[in-house]
């Protein structure tokens, strides 16, 4: 929105966008009784209670407005922090973004249409420039941090130090899944429903840079709402450096809707 | 959204909402023609061209959370700019808030739920202290300006001088009308459609201060993602400054379904 | 700064400015020990430890250019939060302002000229607005919060609830003494050394709207570069909620150099 | 400042300071009358007028505190635009900071220290991730773009787009210069001067990636307080995608105090 007659006044570009990040990653487990209270209706969490969380450098490139990219570096740069948790629907085994964290309106936008719970933040991550005297670039011997603030709290801190003898890999550990959207939007009527509805979505072009592992952590903080320090002290499973590219379409499948097929 | 088991992570609180703005107010007059590209399907200009802009400070307080108001001032204020028109579905004449920018991402928030085309941008308004040895407060001889701001651009601009022998009015001019909402979001899937619907919202509990009536000035700025200056030069036909308050409730009537009822 | 030919491109306006603010203002009593470290060089905290914090919506109007305060909103409004202690150097008593936080670039520039610590924040307080269904404006049954938020630390939080058989005052207590300032830059070079003053400023033109008292509550958050904290759980004094305004100009007294009169 | 006892509050951390830039470099040249009221007294620009703008993602690493850069990213990233000039102070060329934009309250905190004109601005430049399916990585192809943006203004635009066949370079041209600083603070009192002072500044431990050579543009916006308009068209010479390192340390040299020497 908004849908003016030109088109012109929207606040999100057409899709498909081409997505990058540059990202530092925490998986963990946490007990899966406490995940569940994060998930929609009718997921359910891993028995081993996975969960990752990811803050990242991002860019955007909108297929219909490909110099946007350098003309206008604003509406094409943003910043993105996510706390997920791997979950089954049925025998259908999934990723689900559960908090999602981005510092720019135009990316908060797509939040209603994809059933991303996105809220603004102030988010940030290390920048690991090689050539800063005091620092040493994505590979063995980084370390990288980041934090999304919010209203006075740090609700997300995460860091990753990768050892001297790093090995590098080729891929994250445990990423081959489809990605789960639960999408709600309360009505404003009692003359229409709640918009209520699971989709599975799948991305294109994807690919990955150079994984470099390390040691993570993580912690959550609390505030008004923000509950993730319900998780309590989870237990790192790894830590990783990489950036990684894909592209986003309206090409999400229905798996169920709620209103129509009840909860 | 996000619509964790405990509600505590959404974005929005409950409704009801009570609300309250301290606004500068400029009625103007356009060409029909530039204002119907604005307007949602059906909804058809005043011939008059009659539409507004306003910039307020303004305060939120949640029914379900009313100490929200002095712990936590940071989501129970927030700033917001509207540009809207007077026009008519068929026979009724109501007002359509065709743009909205506001300065809180929970605000912004709203905008999915009610149909308004909100994003976020920096909006300032003259504060008119009665203290300030360099101003006169609100009343003859006041002078007040407002800005919207976005991605280095002034989208909206505006000022109201109230002379000094101003008479006090006790509402605005030709307010009488109730909200049309047009609410457009985008599926991300070929299975769903997209949701398009307008409805008709009515405001409880409203009350108006003291309104000063004055010169009052408009310009429109031009973005990326803001056509606002098609509008070109427009007429202006009153400044207003005032209070005003009103309470926020999931009462819209719903008007018209364009995915079930046709365009 | 900037100092270019044309005196344009200055981020500071030359003074006087006339400055008025909208608060929430409470006293408190610490332990002197503590107080002492957030002084400068020469001045002691009273025996009685009193101290104030206070967060308000400000207003600016430069007297050079004072149409800038409707025309151009967002350089004449700022928020701003304070914790300060009265003191003496030698028999004169004044008040110091030790910390201040501000939200805008225009604002943080009066620093370095005057000596106040200024750094940039999230500022919010509530906005009593009598027409809000859901609030009592500032008087008798009033409650009004705010908060100072940085880097993902709420740094000082404060609130007044005005009893419903409030007295109005007409002054604040205790609050006729001057303002020390304590300058200190930095030098950037072994050639010159670092400016270290201390200055005693007056305001003219001050006046003071109603004050409210009531029940008043603060407290102390902690970041890798704020220390508030360290004093620990304050007794509190007083609440109070007003408007007060002020013309701050050039006229500050040097009262010693550190350079040159030693430390 | 603020300078208490335990240092902590202090909003710069102890200098030295690594540095670095990934940056968007376009060098122009304008017509040196123009220049000239940019510079401070006893700088001349060269007779070629030239001149450079540069906006770019940075990095900071206090010697003092290494781990920051990861445990507070917040603190250690930043952007900057710079609009710069080549001048002389007799027979000594050298590279002078004009105008300086940052995005971070702990940058500005640098500017009275060392002379730099900084203020706030929302500064973002394109990010070019290899991984990016709609985006061609630095190098030959390469589009990239910056924005310099405040209260409403773009002041600042740069994009330099890398031919298909360029030629990577191992320094930028004509780059080997020392920086002036022009140090300028208004007094608060009739009892001290201004200070005025002009530095020299060498910077420690540099070293530059590939450079990237490409068709530069640049525009200058206006606004209440920028005047960089004045400038006018300039002619472009070149256009540079370039990552960079150095030292910066309280080792400036005095070549001139106006207080003093005599303006």
């Amino acid at each position: 929105m908004p849908r003016t007659a030109s088109g012109r006044s929207s606040l999100v570009e057409p899709l498909p966008h081409h997505i990058s990040c540059d990202a530092i990653h925490v998986s963990f487990r946490a007990d899966p009784a406490a995940i569940a209270a994060f998930l929609p209706p009718g997921l359910e969490p891993l028995e081993t209670g996975d969960g990752w969380a990811m803050i990242a450098e991002m860019a955007k490139v909108s297929a219909s407005a490909p110099d946007q990219a350098w003309e206008n570096p604003a509406r094409s740069t943003y910043n993105e922090g996510v706390v997920g948790f791997y979950c089954k629907f049925g025998d259908k085994v999934g990723r689900y973004s559960a908090l999602v964290w981005v510092d720019r309106d135009w990316s908060m936008g797509m939040g209603p249409i994809f059933g991303w719970s996105k809220r603004l933040a102030q988010v940030d991550r290390s920048r690991l420039h090689a050539h800063n005297p005091g620092m040493v670039k994505a590979g063995p011997g980084a370390a990288a941090g980041g934090t999304v603030s919010r209203y006075g709290e740090t609700v997300l801190r995460l860091s990753v130090q990768v050892p001297d003898d790093a090995q590098p890999m080729t891929a994250l550990p445990g990423h081959a899944a489809s990605t789960f959207l639960y999408r709600y939007i309360a009505s404003p009527s009692p003359d229409v429903p709640d918009i209520e509805q699971l989709f599975e979505l799948g991305l294109a072009n994807t690919s990955m840079s150079t994984v470099w592992p390390g040691m993570g952590t993580v912690s959550f903080g609390t505030a008004e709402d923000e509950e993730l320090s319900v998780l309590g002290d989870v237990t790192v499973t790894g830590g990783y450096l990489y950036q990684r590219g894909w592209t986003t379409s309206a090409s999400a499948r229905l798996l169920h809707d709620y209103g129509q097929d009840g909860r």
